[in-house]
């Protein structure tokens, strides 16, 4: 991948609760005694609904998140405030990094996320994308034309928020071909399984995900299983070399499962968790998202609400798991984190 | 650190059972399409006792094998046979890694391999050491020198064979501070505490762990905890930034597990598992190996026999485990390629 060095300027693209937790980390940077070199200035935000800040010397963060709190939006008081919608940002600000941190959306199939990257990309400028949706709908497109500009194109919190599951395999797991990969990603439809067991209906599990933040209003793309398909479609493309969109993954709808369904399996000594899939067969690559029945001495089964998993198998490292245990807001953010000195590159 | 570009030359001083299986897949390479970039070259192996060889354009790996399997050591009738001891060949051969892989000492404090490290650092030259003492014994000593002299000293092998422990907190969580590191790194000491859950003695359990070659002749190291200590003593030198040595781990011989233990605390509900863990106290790093009662649905209570599992605790990305599934030979032997790979830093 294309390589830069830091001080990086960034262009934040959406600015939801990961976008401002990055900024509050920003902010607070000598909070982390490892973040001492993580040398970055943001020059643009850009939002849907909230207007929109410029500042090639760097936006003024703490007052940025300030005002946000305040009126909910950024004001003309600000002296960074800009006239300035997304793609005209990503067009004409002099940035090194595009953040695309806006809303998925799977019916526009994945617009306009795309369109900010292939824009980033195509002027030779680095994207880290935290929407899912270019790496869903366009994913060899877009490799290849970051390929040719000679930039990365990096997306750690598409997937298990910060853990570096595409990072490790791309950089610790080299020579490995990788036969089969098998997960617990989406923490909505898993929350509600877990409340199920513990005596809920699928609404107040669903009721419950929404009170705590982890299930969008719409809570529609978790239990159809569209959150899962298009998470296992970019660990295939990414780490498979597929070419699967998620319209083709074989889908389980989570509407057909039952508090009855879940205590029977709990009877049989199991739970029933969505299980994410892909695996190579004839020469192509297959994926499904599941709702399964896994034994209570699977580490599946130990995977609980939030949490996530996923198990790769191999032809040379064998079998090796990674699990996220009880992510928050500043796990998600750190995913950008991690992007950027993936970025930077330099000394390991 | 330290990088290089394939191709490489590989002097192994050492040639046990990881040593041949990397010979097997150096030699079978075509069957792992994932290392058509892997370009390396042997041209030294030495051994205490089997004899050596050495050849500057490249040892024949597959004739090396095959006289191992007839004979039970290179002889003079091999083009490549040397009479050369493995000091003299770290100080003289033209190689640029040297690939530690004699067997562990901890009576001798990890000698002789950590002299075979120092001289190959101090010409200058790679080191990938499998063997746990310099880590353990002169890890600052050792790290300085290769900082000084701008080369790499890599062992991703010595804990959790293959998988890519150091390199995932190295290049994969960069910007975090661990605050806390646990696992289960012992493998035959895990193995007898599975067989007495089964209804086999302790003896029982250590016959078991020979006849499957994952215990030595002589368990005792793993058994009273040093290998343990070892590994635990490794990953927060390296990780956590310690000064640490075996003897200062606070370390408990399994010595006082019983059959009876084990079922009592399956009663309630519970395995024992021998769990090292490192921390924060003080301004300083502790470390412990105890045998610990761990309730059934925590991740530590599924890794069974030869698996094993690590967990950090970090101030961004939270709270992520790894876990190794049934490792085999091959497991262990990827763990010098992958460390072939990082040296050759490259585009990830």
């Amino acid at each position: 991948m294309g390589r830069d060095r830091f001080p990086l300027k960034l262009l934040l693209v959406g600015f939801g609760n990961v976008g401002r937790e990055l900024a509050r980390i920003l902010v607070h940077r000598t909070d982390y005694p490892g973040l001492a070199d993580l040398d970055v200035s943001v020059v643009g935000i850009t939002t849907g609904r909230h207007k929109s800040l410029a500042n090639e010397d760097g936006i003024d963060l703490a007052r940025a998140l300030q005002e946000l709190d305040e009126h909910g939006r950024f004001t003309p008081g600000n002296p960074d405030y800009a006239e300035l919608d997304s793609v005209k940002a990503a067009e004409t600000l002099d940035y090194d990094v595009l953040v695309e941190m806006s809303p998925l959306s799977i019916e526009n199939r994945g617009e306009p996320a795309t369109r900010h990257v292939r824009t980033a990309l195509g002027r030779g400028r680095h994207v880290i994308s935290c929407n899912k949706g270019p790496l869903a709908f366009a994913f060899r497109e877009i490799r290849t034309l970051a390929d040719q500009k000679g930039v990365a194109f990096l997306h750690e919190t598409t997937v298990m928020d910060g853990s570096p599951v595409f990072d490790m395999a791309r950089s610790c797991m080299r020579g490995n071909t990788i036969l089969r990969i098998d997960g617990i990603l989406n923490s909505t439809s898993n929350y509600v399984l877990c409340a199920m067991e513990k005596g809920k209906t699928f609404a107040e599990g669903v009721a419950g995900a929404q009170a705590e933040q982890i299930a969008e209003a719409d809570p529609s793309n978790d239990l159809d299983g569209w959150d899962a398909s298009v998470k296992i479609v970019a660990l295939a493309n990414v780490l498979m070399g597929a070419d699967l969109r998620p319209h083709d993954v074989d889908r389980e709808s989570m509407a057909g499962i039952t508090p009855d369904r879940v205590k029977a399996a709990r009877e049989r000594g199991n739970r029933i968790k969505v299980v994410c899939s892909a695996w190579r067969e004839n020469n192509t690559v297959k994926a499904s998202v599941k709702a399964s029945e896994v034994p209570l001495e699977h580490p599946f089964a130990l995977v609980d609400a939030t949490g996530s998993i996923v198990r790769f198998e191999t032809d040379l490292l064998g079998k090796i798991l990674m699990t996220e245990e009880n992510p928050d807001i500043t796990t998600t953010a750190y995913g950008v984190i991690t992007d950027l000195y993936a970025l930077d590159g330099g000394d390991r």
